[in-house]
């Protein structure tokens, strides 16, 4: 295959460019496909009062080095039922409280996540046309993950690439592309719509899963979205994009000349919200049994002004 | 009015109690309530397509140092524009990528929160009489909020006590009666059911909001759910209690010889999953003008196994 | 008095800088003045065999929000005796360790503390003309605290101003001129020489430990050294420059154009390491006893390299 | 070799304890050895003014997930460069600072580090017959780090095991014998002493750093002190006992009824305090070359009230 330029990702990023469609202070990219509508129609999806929560265990340690200097998160207990039991928390023994409490330390993007929209930068920019040096150590004055905290709601749509091509896990380094896309969706007799929050199944986290390893899953080699699939998520005009996987994108990357090229794209130029590291194993197992693809999606990110993503628990309702 | 003593904190534990009701090997308590069929009704009240995220700013410097030796959130980059700009993540030039990361610390129950059925203990025992001691700085070996990940969904109510005494805020001290829970219910025209995740709203949040000033809140003097409250609470089977408060019990307390004695009742007897600092003012001016005082709701805490409590920001939608 | 214009602290940082005095390469500045043989000086004023640890208790709360986000420390064990008595660590009971341990999470400059050359810029530079930009996330590229971490040795010097002018401590905006330290310096009959590590006592800690009451004490106002002194440190080639302020330097400051002016020209013109936060109670109390101004002095910092600072527990030994 | 059983263990702690031998309310066990004198005398041994900072790159990551919860230290930047040089700093322009600033997470015994007195239980007790329950989520109610703050001061003297076997590195599992110790001491030409600070190399940790790999260093295989050194310990009245091993003691360890069987006796029954990941390399090659083993000592650890470790940057000082 021919490995994309600098200059491909510039074209395609300038092509597909969703800059100054909704305004020029416009902070949420294409969460405004999403319209009430789309809500009210998505909570009709919700037939049998079963919940799928898609937040992976934080504790399974994925971080083996990698990207960034993320670390595993760290779980610390303020108030403990051993402390209590020996009367540590009673003081003068009139009117105390005898409890646990907690603290957790976890990089934003650790585990289950949304990218917010100042989480990639095409050179000097961001999306809308934004400068990068509006993130700094005080968070992110522009796009950060705040401005999406009630935004993270309409119809999901599973597409199971890998129980469509009959495979446990697709294989690192596979690309997902347009037509595998389609031919999914086909097979699944679901049709992609406008405003649809997308979710890739490529079983890639259910492998590390099941053998206990996570080596290489944050920022080693995945089955993921090619390059061209960018055309297909703005001819789609689809609300957000999803998948089991640590970064959505085949790795090793289509370009020597970029990290993560797709990602260049799809955040800056078209502005879409991005889920990583989701859990849907038991979701992907419901949908096949009962071949129903589409549920009602919410993922709330915590409200963190000016952070560049946050972890979640997504909730698939069927 | 009579101060309660220890003893009748214990007996109202014992008289309400859950212990045994839905198993011996029950970590999920009064959430048992909710039925699929009630999920299936609580999706046909999203009628208007809006959302009302409920989580509260995680940079609003609510912790004064009154409890348990919480901190307020904070907030780290680990990659940031700047750097971006000044050539800083481009390595050798060749196939970098340039982004935003970054990192949060904060207790759980910082801000918007779930406490899990783990976090108060009634002397020696948990929920369900399971012992405090399962809690060890290793976290919560029984009832962590790992349990509940995706249970928190279903009918929401809020119940705008504040307004319906025609106050911006009940005054600190403000003990909400049972007769105040029906009164307000029936003048906003809206019947508690069993499995309702029911949302009080004091305005104390608001009061602070609009001061610009925390002291208190968190630890302090505030409105909030009287001692008798935990029968209500137990009669109508609710699945969770929510407020816009610290603690939604009202301080200072109704006894000398417990701190938060109601919090020793609803949580290890009762077994209930108790929202705090719930941010409900948009929600609350909806609800008004409407007259709608019904949603769905989801609060989807996040994955973390052993943890006392999770961030949250809670979802209503109309 | 007159203000400070900005031109005048480009004037003073241009006429007192030591940029390329001991090499376009240095990273340690002014503690290239202490020799071996200082060292070995110093080792003989090593006479009663006592020890007074600077430290001051990181416990303490002395951070009040009003300076860069710092908060108090965080200290949060990670193993405990009352999880180790009831069984919690002893596993399948054959082979285990009950132990204690713990973490702690603090920003550099909390308490007693290094600050790195690294720490100051004057516009776009640091000491020895590096660019600024050499500071990242990835910490300092250049003049991390890594750099002394086998320097902070030498001959250490009390000038106890607080006792010297005969108060508990110095009035919050007292500015402590050239001549008050060398007033000092002769009153006690001690002569600051080449390659000192000088520390001063204002009192101003002791007052907050007395009263308990630390507002203000991190970023508020405070008796301190005056512009001028920067002269002083110039001619007297000392290594360093402590006190038992927050910042060394007078606040309010001398200046409507410079946060902390005398800052700009010591770090970045003169290269020196600033010591703050230094607790002297008993160190002052027992040179006015013995009249010896004069110790031995180390104060190691963490090897923590790319660091604006460190955390230190400075000894002086008589 | 025979294994140590639990009750070999017990004797041999009810053996060597100093329980009682400095007082009921005694704090820090060993460290009585060193006396004023002995300060004095090792002030004496600084004859070259030559500091080896023995504190290990606290960016080396040595944790790899053997031991306790334990992480890497995470460094963060609060203030950078990069945001100073693009005006971020400068607020409207009029007063600013232009600064960096920085944060650290570590658990205290990451790298080179005190262990408290308090870090070791022999069953539930501590040193001096202390209950381990002192030791709660709130730190250590007694034997913690801040009681040694000041006495970290004496005689060194370098044990250089590796050089005198004639090896780069001991190999993992050797176990450092009485005779050893006595037979390297002889060889270098030094007397252990009452009150000495006794380093040993083992030349572990340099193999680590030569080869960049960590795997195992931290809580694997070890070389290290066999149990019966503490008799050694005891029968010299040593200060401290340090090496630039992870935990001093060789793993694996010498019984199957105990992890870390050595530690169990010389912590709690004989109090003495524990370096531990010392970086001696330029130590050793000067004592090799100029043939001097004993230096002046001081390694002061943070002021934190209540820790059970210290990280520290000890100075040896010929």
């Amino acid at each position: 295959m021919t490995r994309l330029t600098r200059q491909d990702i510039y074209d395609t990023a300038k092509q597909l460019s969703n800059w100054g469609r909704w305004g020029d202070d416009d902070q949420i990219g294409t969460l405004n496909n999403v319209t009430p509508d789309d809500i009210v129609a998505a909570a009709g999806l919700i037939k049998k009062g079963k919940t799928f929560p898609l937040g992976l265990d934080l504790k399974q340690k994925i971080q083996s080095g990698l990207f960034g200097g993320r670390w595993n998160m760290i779980h610390q207990m303020l108030a403990t039922g051993t402390d209590a039991v020996v009367g540590a928390q009673d003081g003068d023994g009139k009117a105390y409280l005898r409890y646990a409490d907690d603290a957790i330390n976890l990089p934003c993007q650790v585990g289950t996540q949304w990218d917010a929209l100042c989480h990639i930068f095409l050179d000097d920019k961001m999306y809308n046309g934004y400068p990068a040096t509006d993130v700094t150590v005080q968070g992110a004055a522009r796009l950060g993950i705040e401005h999406v905290r009630g935004k993270m709601v309409g119809r999901g749509v599973l597409l199971d690439v890998a129980r469509w091509k009959g495979v446990d896990s697709l294989d690192d380094g596979y690309p997902i592309t347009n037509a595998d896309l389609d031919g999914c969706a086909a097979a699944q007799g679901v049709a992609i719509a406008k405003g649809d929050f997308v979710i890739l199944r490529t079983g890639h986290q259910e492998r590390c899963l099941a053998s206990g390893d996570w080596t290489g899953y944050a920022g080693g080699d995945a089955p993921g979205l090619s390059f061209e699939t960018a055309h297909w998520i703005k001819a789609h005009d689809i609300a957000a994009i999803c998948a089991d996987t640590w970064g959505c994108e085949v790795r090793p990357n289509e370009s020597d000349e970029a990290n993560q090229p797709w990602h260049w794209v799809v955040i800056p130029a078209i502005g879409i919200s991005m889920g990583e590291i989701f859990y849907v194993k038991e979701l992907a197992e419901d949908c096949a049994e009962d071949g129903v693809y589409e549920f009602f999606f919410t993922a709330p990110p915590l409200h963190i002004p000016g952070a560049a993503g946050s972890p979640i628990n997504p909730q698939a309702i069927k």
